[in-house]
């Protein structure tokens, strides 16, 4: 796979009692059909930090399966690097087309340390990698010449940034700051979905995105409005998306997410990995609202 | 247990093959001859985090083992629920007398997630718990109120303070603040090694020291004089230890307990989990210098 387009994030169906692997697969299958360019089962939305690697391994099996010919790539993050290599080497034998890593941290990790993560990672990889920068998440903030020299690693094909980093350029920016320091190889992909727009806009090569492994329509006529350069048509897609954007902002983009797939019929519920507990009924409610205007 | 005076936080010995738990015996053993008052297996200084659930459970046995009389705690974190109550279940039944729990996060926890993580996990005890406030560690900030809902659960026994709350009050006066609104029967303990005299000074109940792992003397020396009323001698004390203080703020204090460790022959090296690694050879120098003075 390229890192190119549209790269689909979609929740995983949790029960109390473990993941619900045929309605993961429907949301898999449903995102296939839709046409988008690679899927990432088992991101950030996807749970995969609360979730047994053995578990990982198994759904990132199925969602290739249900995938189809469309490339599926899974995180291998983890808190430790003998887990991050384990699930790396697995997921690969499970044959998903590339690997999202984050540099997932308990103790503040120091700038060598993230080095040595990718290195020891990298040196295992027999599939490309995005670098998973999300300091939210994980604490960690990457500069330029530390994403470069990550960069340089073998296998490395694309760098995930956050939409909105805090006290950072705008996405936009960013990009054009970071092509800059990046080699010509490694595409750049925006996420942060309010923020696509003018990461798309601004040239980013891919859009990682939550609302494309839920809406995948109005996620592709968006991509595909920016990639011919329509910026109005962009821009109004998404604005329609704005009552979606205020939730991320208000609940947190995986908590919405499990919503929406309620509220589609693409889960049975909005189970979400405990201690992470579903949106209130307000939330519901602004949920519903806002999918009324997509469906 | 009471959780109160001086608990012991010490480093787990590991080699790259896994946990060294004849070296680990050993640490143990040592802080029970020196008589701490109790011992945090498998702390944040422990590398908790990073291990495993199984061979967590196998080394806090050991703990348990190799303490005798003296109580044994062990953090009970984990990123998923599920986790936190398969291991509070299982270190339960290996022996402790307490556990020890942060809101270890990868999506950023609302306060009422973090609410019901307590109220979840307390409603399994058998064992008191500590409720471990580090917001360095987990990106969690408590405020009072929520800490006070939380100190009324059952079994809450204590709360283990940073030392140094970023943008918050020193140690003193934050102790001073919460004593106010927990219930008298929970205690306080200030962590954070550089800001425990003046905790103990202000009134706090316990010190949960990671130098106390590894030196127990000074150690138990420092809160014997606070815990008299010489504010002097204890001041005294951790100014003699204020090299040590610095390393801490340069690579952290769970490197520099690795380092120490090895340099006092505790483990036969200072290997970390990875993605962690040892301080560099400046560092440990430094060690070795810190060291001299306190053997």
């Amino acid at each position: 796979m390229d890192f190119t387009g549209l790269c689909a994030f979609p929740p995983t169906p949790l029960t109390p009692g473990g993941a619900d692997e045929d309605a993961f697969r429907g949301i898999i299958g449903r995102l296939a059909d839709a046409g988008v360019d690679s899927i990432c089962a088992l991101g950030s939305t996807g749970h995969y930090a609360y979730l047994p690697v053995a578990e990982r391994v198994r759904l990132t099996a199925a969602a290739v399966d249900a995938a189809g010919s469309v490339p599926v790539l899974t995180s291998v993050g983890a808190l430790s690097t003998d887990d991050v290599l384990t699930l790396t080497e697995a997921v690969q034998a499970a044959g998903v087309a590339g690997v999202l890593l984050a540099p997932v941290s308990y103790q503040p990790l120091t700038r060598a340390e993230v080095l040595g993560l990718y290195t020891d990672v990298t040196a295992e990889l027999t599939v490309p990698l995005c670098v998973y920068d999300n300091p939210v998440t994980t604490g960690f903030t990457f500069d330029d010449e530390l994403l470069a020299e990550i960069a340089a690693l073998p296998n490395v094909a694309s760098v995930k940034i956050p939409g909105a980093p805090v006290g950072d350029l705008p996405a936009g920016q960013r990009a054009a700051t970071l092509r800059k320091v990046l080699p010509a190889h490694v595409t750049i992909g925006v996420s942060g979905d309010p923020f696509a727009v003018d990461g798309l806009l601004a040239g980013c090569d891919a859009w990682y995105s939550v609302i494309a492994g839920l809406l995948p329509a109005p996620a592709l006529a968006l991509l595909r409005a920016a990639s011919s350069g329509d910026a109005v048509a962009a821009r109004e897609i998404s604005a329609s998306l704005q009552s979606i954007w205020r939730l991320y902002a208000d609940y947190g983009s995986a908590r919405v997410a499990a919503a929406i797939a309620g509220e589609l019929g693409l889960a049975d519920s909005d189970f979400l990995p405990r201690p992470l507990r579903p949106i209130d009924e307000a939330g519901r409610v602004r949920v519903r609202a806002a999918l009324s205007a997509h469906q």
